[in-house]
């Protein structure tokens, strides 16, 4: 191995291969600090021939490659597992914004971008990139493409690959692909972009992306509304998406738990209702008009829903200020369910109309499996999308709750089975999730997937035990 | 032969296995009518089940398929070669739609359905399914997915890939791959559908399709803007993105020559001009609130536009009806280029940025190359894409110039190559652009094409000439 350690210095310098137990730490710990791996040693690359270079090494010595952005995954994609044979290889000093063009509405970012410096750039030329979530600020574009990730936006933009026009990959064969095409229209063989796009870089290694920016909206305004159940909240949905088209650009779910341990745990935020309600939906209109045109259109849905009684009460913001602090509620939904103890996430989706019986299928199994469970579900309703999370009864320590995790999965799991959807929606597979999936694919699925993994990954050397 | 044949009339019957000449005709000759080839047969199964019996048959015999739907293609994806080794399996049979979910906003369609009749599917139940090009009265859903067809609805709802949730595919060994998810999140593996979509039927055979459905717009209205030249008509685009966001649904150039042979052959369709102008664009709102909102906003676009220069005149539909007459105008180049004489089309793409100085260059590159040929430039500018079609000059015989058919497509194609264009925008690369691809992509895209094929359809049965 010091033949090969000695090839990986020669290429990107010696300060940037990192061996010492100290350095090799953060690479190789998950960011849920639930899983600690090992590492041969952490590779980080300065450009795009210097990741090719590494992969054919690691190829000629036979050395599996984790490939990383900014750690910030959920499903132990990111990190290698305990072996100490992987080399990690980060992308994070691949980290510019190559190019931006205004006319044809794309910006050219390498891999190690962190999305928060691709939107400001974006914003810098006045221009929007949509993609948005709660790790915006560390994670990196080539994670959010290689694990096609979701958020806040996806209901008007879709997720990270409808967001993507062109890749530039380096191969598991250590070759470059220079797929860095600015085309709405390219129909000349088969889709590459969109089969490493979600790969978890278990194909290749995604260095730099085409991405494609919007104009920015002149306004934002957010609306919070209390409704009866998920059915209500649906009706809504359909209101909303009739009178408003595309200006509707979020539409979050969060269930009543969700409001109180926020409370509980950041006392300066307030729910805006005097009052109780089983359900919250947080809406977002971005309009290209004016404030005055997003307000109107937005008092309108508001007020159409409460006279049909489709709502309970609501909270209209008047600013981009208040938005703000509606937005701050369901923004810290993560940190107030950690502060409050270890819990089981579950990011799930299913046919949006289906998501009704789903929540009360699931929570009425639940309660029943493992009584006083609190179910703190909110996310992406619009898009299908739950992050249908179990906290422990209250009282009940840590480690005894996570003893049930594989119990508790197999119920949800199964249900979102049952109701024809998807154990992992926008975090991916990684690890985490890999013996699971097993459960619920077809067998001619799982064959296609492997054909493909053997046709572009002979060696298996690329993130291997992730995603396949 | 004869135990394949009677193998396949015991799986669709005897009346749905043709053989006679005067059967196949139609099947084995290309939509433009510039190649006839030769077939077995033509095997019409009646549902998914008998297509994979169909495709299995086929292994065992090693006969190679070609997929049909309304053969409209027009780049030889859909017909066979003249050796009479193949099968033509249509799957014009498989023409349900299998359901409709206007709460899910998805719509679940079989391969064969005609796409006018998914379109109306759509309408019937208060909903637009937005997929829209010249053939889609007599095109197939499952033509335009394995294309990946794109029409004048992509600048806002994106091509057919960006419209499909979901499939159902025959794989090249026969089975069913059941992948018809109606979901808008799924992280669970390697993204199947896109591999399909655009696959021109050389990977599998797409029987069915979860489709996306949206909101009817309550209004659609459309202006005529004459320009000077296509960098003004790039500055309108702009504008108008920046006005009306998505609400811009539509965004067509169209040289002056167009207009003229339009009038010529078509005399009931008259510009709205009293001057000529050397381009015009076609612009169309699709408002979710009013059609005096639609008005407003495209006033103001227009007026901006007149104030700014950037337009030399405009007429502003302010009916329904007035918005068709515009839209015929478009909509009869095509026929009118025919009705002229047989042309050279090319089907190309380019950063829109630079789309100005692409038809400046090779305008200029054709007319010192063919004396007298005759640019009749329009289509989706606000996606890059052009129907960059060359008519003869006045007076040369339809032969003569087609005999110069190789040397204009060197001319436009490497053209478009520098520009880092695409040469099959919305088409595909069927049998006609199959060898002319391969000057332009990179060796490394060329050969993970090729493993992918391999991965997937080992015996090369599936479509085999098209594509790859």
């Amino acid at each position: 191995m010091n033949a090969f350690l000695d090839g990986c210095r020669a290429v990107v310098g010696p300060a940037h291969v990192l061996t010492s137990p100290g350095d090799l730490i953060a690479y190789v710990t998950d960011h849920r600090r639930r899983h600690i791996g090992a590492a041969l040693a952490v590779v980080r690359p300065g450009n795009t021939e210097e990741v090719a270079a590494i992969v054919r090494l690691c190829q000629q010595h036979r050395v599996p490659i984790v490939p990383q952005g900014g750690n910030t995954g959920l499903v132990l994609g990111s990190v290698p597992d305990t072996s100490g044979n992987a080399l990690v290889l980060s992308l994070t000093r691949l980290n510019r914004i190559r190019g931006i063009d205004t006319v044809n509405d794309t910006l050219i970012a390498e891999a190690g971008c962190i999305l928060k410096n691709v939107q400001d750039a974006a914003a810098d030329a006045g221009r929007l990139f949509p993609l948005s979530l709660a790790s915006e600020g560390s994670c990196t574009i080539g994670g959010n493409l290689s694990s096609n990730a979701g958020g806040t936006a996806v209901l008007r933009y879709g997720n990270a690959r409808e967001l993507c026009l062109g890749l530039e990959v380096v191969t598991a064969e250590g070759e470059i692909w220079d797929g860095l095409r600015g085309l709405r229209k390219d129909n000349t063989g088969y889709d590459l972009r969109d089969l490493f796009i979600g790969a978890e870089g278990t194909l290749g290694i995604i260095s730099a992306a085409v991405l494609k920016i919007y104009p920015r909206p002149r306004a934002q305004l957010t609306a919070l509304a209390a409704v009866r159940n998920p059915a209500a909240a649906l009706a809504l949905l359909a209101s909303a998406r009739e009178h408003c088209g595309d200006t509707l650009t979020g539409f979050e779910l969060m269930s009543e738990i969700c409001l109180q341990l926020v409370q509980k745990h950041f006392p300066e935020l307030h729910s805006p209702f005097s009052q109780r309600h089983p359900h919250y939906v947080l809406l977002e209109l971005s309009d290209q008009e004016s404030e005055q045109h997003a307000s109107q259109l937005l008092e309108t849905v508001i007020g159409n829903a409460l006279e049909a009684g489709l709502i309970e009460d609501a909270v209209v913001a008047t600013s981009m200020a208040q938005s703000a602090q509606l937005w701050k509620l369901r923004e810290h939904i993560s940190a107030a369910q950690a502060a409050e103890g270890k819990n089981i996430k579950h990011d799930i989706a299913v046919p949006i109309s289906r998501i009704g019986d789903f929540i009360d299928t699931t929570d009425r199994l639940l309660a029943e499996a493992f009584p006083g469970c609190r179910l703190v579900t909110f996310g992406h309703l619009g898009d299908g999308n739950l992050h249908y999370n179990v906290s422990a009864p209250e009282g009940m320590p840590d480690d005894l709750f996570l003893a049930r995790q594989a119990a508790v999965n197999r119920v949800v799991h199964d249900s979102v089975h049952r109701y024809d959807g998807s154990i992992s929606a926008e975090h991916g597979l990684g690890a985490l999730k890999r013996e699971e999936i097993l459960r619920y694919k077809s067998p001619v699925e799982l064959r296609l997937q492997h054909a493909i993994k053997n046709a572009l990954d002979p060696l298996n050397l690329m993130n291997p035990g992730k995603l396949i």
